[in-house]
């Protein structure tokens, strides 16, 4: 139930850190699409750590296997399970710290909760939960390019205190995000961010960032008025991402300060369709695209994981001293740009669907 | 579908500007509760338009009626239908402007969506239809107080560049929040905050604003990984709020900015519980409640309906100039405190049920 | 939820006996759809009681009205929300049986369940629940009809021990089937029931009955395995009917005794599609309608309230006698047919919007 | 969504005969039970073909994999990834028979559904699609069993004109089911059985049967109405098995033709707690157990491939004849019998779950 999302393109997670595997359960592709693993692969090899001198060095192969549903190259309609092997497959590796919960970290809130935890601590929450839903995530995006032109571009906009200069999201493509290792495609912002990320981790510190993300070329009509609003799904599938504290969606909270007439986006004409001079609104009203870029921004917080000393108290309140051990992420920002696009994949197949019901694009 | 929200705690909202009433259908409110009239009344003359000088002066009555599911004065632990008789019922008002798409509304997509919209123009997208959740979130509140003492307190934090000093999460009182016809509690910021808003209507202006929200008492182990985290939840429920803009949780973007030795959350005893000992967690441990009180805060853009005069075009694309006739709400941040308490009690309500099944709190 | 039926057209229903009203809240409508209140009384009129000798003489007027989601005569696409007054709104009126369990009926179940219950016993289980489903089913059946020409009759075949011969699915009306009170085409079995309910009248006794139904025009491709099979839907539908007891499609039970080679439906050319020589299928193979006529069969137990007396217990296990005050219906099958066939109708209406998705019919 | 089952106990099966395997996510399952491999193995071994002189000869193992949501031998509360490999996962097969829809087979509606088929032909409707409802199944049964008591019993009652006499539902084992391979209790029904499946075989024929279930020791109050009946969601479970073409409770089609003095169960007092004195009620009232046994049949038909000529025509509407190819079982209903009681174990353990938020067993 809470592991599922979406009405008619629905995915199905599974895994943690160190059982079998990792993966999803995807329904409601539709049938006759070319798809092959490599379609997948491609935003999985984004999402991988180990990839740079900025993130661990842990090697974590992540090859997506296609269990079902495609047959001799093409989608049958039918439910696509995706299986990505987990290389340590031993439970047991965090147990040093098992009497700790570890501040800021999940271990805590799943004992509450289940009165059980993996021994990975973070049980679902862990990161490797995510492969699941970028496997998912680009099956849909494959869909979105081929029957609608929809391109999907997220990219690094800040670390830390570093911020990226405003971009054009018209035109910024994946080949200039990974043209850096940090994901912005702004060089010289680039540069200060990986310093920022250097940085944490020679204190062994952790710094957090924010992702920006565009979604161009949506037909004027997605979104289900009322819960099911394209911003509120974008918000619910963002704030389900790992570490994310944050969402908005156009102007923002910045457009909270703003007055309407300075806000407010007038229309003109585009070619033969309505657009509009502005996009404060990003792409978005009244629940519904517009037809213009949607564009949104998501806030993550700095990774709990830290090397540096921490004081704080064990299960029984014990007060204790603790400081992780091994190599950590010091930022997860670059690896979760894919991640941010993928899950906006899936928001927009399942409301691209749906509106298919009324006859529409 | 669309308009249902929840898993266990389920509700189906209905109704527009013009037809013969807005409301809901509220399934899973736990039976033999004491439920009256009344006790729905109290947060829908809250979010009633016209109640003071910074208000439209339309007068809404928006009296509820409860229509099924309470028999002498108790939930029976069947659909609760909720009827608000719409005082004016005569499709066609806003004809004058029916052809032309106004700015930053949903008049435009609605019509892209549906090919046909409401004399209104927004349809669903109209302010009235939150009237079903208020009313069906406002059980959800007596339900979560009367059963966990869980208290939801919201109030407006800024309007347009005007901020309200931090507050105290732990002791805000919807009493403190009334205080002030802005629903400030601080008397200061609530004075400038007023002269925001007067200033924008004597422009024939709007202006947008931020309200924050504390949720507190809840018990640990609230929220279901992956995709119904509670924070994911909340996030969605916020932006299927008309005019909302933007949602962050806890430290939020300015997290992104901070170091994880700064930003985690040390463990402490509080009494015979573990707590922490900052809260920029929100409240909220890998999607789970932690304990201490979530906290999370919702940018509102300013009303796109302004007097002011706006260059736009028409639905052919012939430039004309529009201006609203009648008096409109230069900002909604004050009646929307109670829709954004009674959208967290929604969501909250559903995940305690759903956490019983575990034998819960 | 439990309250709710179906996918992407999904009815909420609510209402007991003794409240304001009964009725549902339909998403999924289609918009720009003629509709209007006469269209949906017409099948509530036929399920009311009190139209015949054979029937309870209580008048229940059971007029609907549209609270939303159509203006101008015209469906928006927003839900409609249908409301039924009650016409009897005191709670109470069956206070003296309230410490008998009535035999077979649900006073028994709904205390065990919630604690609690409606002061007519059953509460939701009443027969006044299925107008909203048959309020719901009506504007679904005109969905089907005008899109797909899909014709939908049921009729009843047998009535206690008295069975209707095999009638012609192709062309059966349900003007045919009104022609008689009895709801039975076959003018000679008509007798016969109506003779065998007089019966049990007269012995103050109830009797049960089958009711048949047949679906024409339905497009190939209809039907979601696995789960959501055609006559899995269909079969949940009918067995949600209040005294349903049993469920067939096709060749159904006596199909079980059957051979392959003889219970196989031949493929043979139908003008320019495929049809089959039988349809001992029931119109679907696979769990997706293949364009033969969709055809069922559903049972229904005799009402459990009679007039005879019954020896039983009361709550605290001592023997009673129980007879039931005024007057009940000897049979209700006559009146569950709109049931069965506005059930049919949302079951229909459902998987054909979700068949659009795939571009389908 | 198709593929899925179950509001709180979910079930997502996938997987066809030809791609590389079989299984299911199963979400939902309460944490800290023990459960292994060979707790879901027994059940599918069940199921599996070619276990007897009555069946198919094809060697399937079908051992089943847990690929996540358990450690240490316990689960975790998260989703349990189920997985079978196939053996055989060379798609084309089926290929001669590609131009020929065969009759009562799948392969036709896949096609017109999907506009593409598996090379299996019938795709998801195969009976291999039952290994992840099995699988998911068997881990509600030891849920049920261990926290209810809950012990779910089949057996086959008919097989073609063949008729086992009424067994003793309070007592009949799986021991005794087991004791014949057709899955009869009762020793001189199960010889005649033998021998019309012997028969049907010989002919090249196939016969059909029918699978009676009871459910023991359910707590009074599981079942949610409107929809979510007891008997509504049982109905669909059964009749989402390939091949089921009917489903009755309690009394069912025979109760139809009872007068309701006769049908009535009365109520007695059974030790401390209100039982009925008959069970034509099948355990459910008003759509909710009422703690006798829950007992209902389900109808299937004959298998549609058999080895005799039939007459049909291919796709391009040409005459043809086929005779199926190799060996094909003449009966399922022996195999059927752990479908049937596992897909009844994923109805109650999900009502039974929705059931604890009302504080229920």
């Amino acid at each position: 139930m809470s592991s599922s999302f979406g009405t008619l393109y629905t995915v199905s997670t599974f895994g943690e850190s160190h059982c079998a595997g990792v993966g999803a359960v995807v329904d409601g592709v539709p049938p006759r699409m070319a798809l092959s693993e490599q379609d997948i692969q491609v935003q999985l090899d984004r999402r991988r750590p180990g990839q740079s001198k900025l993130a661990t060095d842990r090697d974590e192969a992540d090859r997506v296997r296609i269990l079902s549903g495609v047959e001799n190259g093409l989608t049958l309609g039918s439910p696509i399970a995706l299986l990505v092997a987990n290389k340590d497959q031993r439970p047991g590796d965090y147990g040093t710290m098992s009497n700790i919960p570890r501040p800021s970290h999940a271990d805590y809130t799943y004992r509450a909760k289940y009165g059980i935890h993996a021994s990975s601590g973070g049980g679902r929450s862990s990161a490797r939960e995510t492969i699941g839903r970028v496997a998912a995530g680009a099956i849909a995006e494959k869909f979105l390019l081929e029957n609608y032109g929809i391109e999907i571009v997220a990219w690094v906009s800040s670390v830390g205190a570093v911020d990226a200069p405003e971009l054009a999201m018209e035109s910024i493509s994946r080949r200039q995000v990974d043209a850096s290792e940090v994901r912005c495609p702004d060089a010289a912002a680039a540069e200060k961010m990986t310093e920022e990320i250097l940085a944490a981790r020679r204190a062994q510190d952790s710094v957090g960032g924010i992702i920006s993300c565009v979604c161009r070329n949506l037909p004027a009509g997605l979104g289900e008025p009322a819960f099911d609003r394209l911003e509120a799904r974008l918000a619910q599938a963002m704030l389900s991402i790992p570490a994310s504290k944050g969402f908005e969606i156009g102007s923002g909270f910045s457009g909270a300060r703003m007055r309407g007439s300075l806000h407010n986006d007038p229309f003109v004409m585009k070619g033969d369709r309505l657009g509009t001079l502005s996009n404060r609104s990003g792409g978005v009203q009244g629940g519904i695209s517009n037809g213009e870029p949607v564009y949104f921004r998501v806030a993550f917080k700095p990774p709990a994981t830290i090397g540096q000393e921490q004081q704080t108290v064990d299960y029984q309140g014990q007060p204790v001293t603790l400081a992780a051990k091994g190599r950590h992420d010091p930022a997860v920002v670059a690896r979760a740009v894919p991640i941010v696009e993928t899950m906006a994949a899936l928001v927009l197949a399942d409301l691209a669907l749906i509106q298919r019901m009324r006859g529409g694009a």
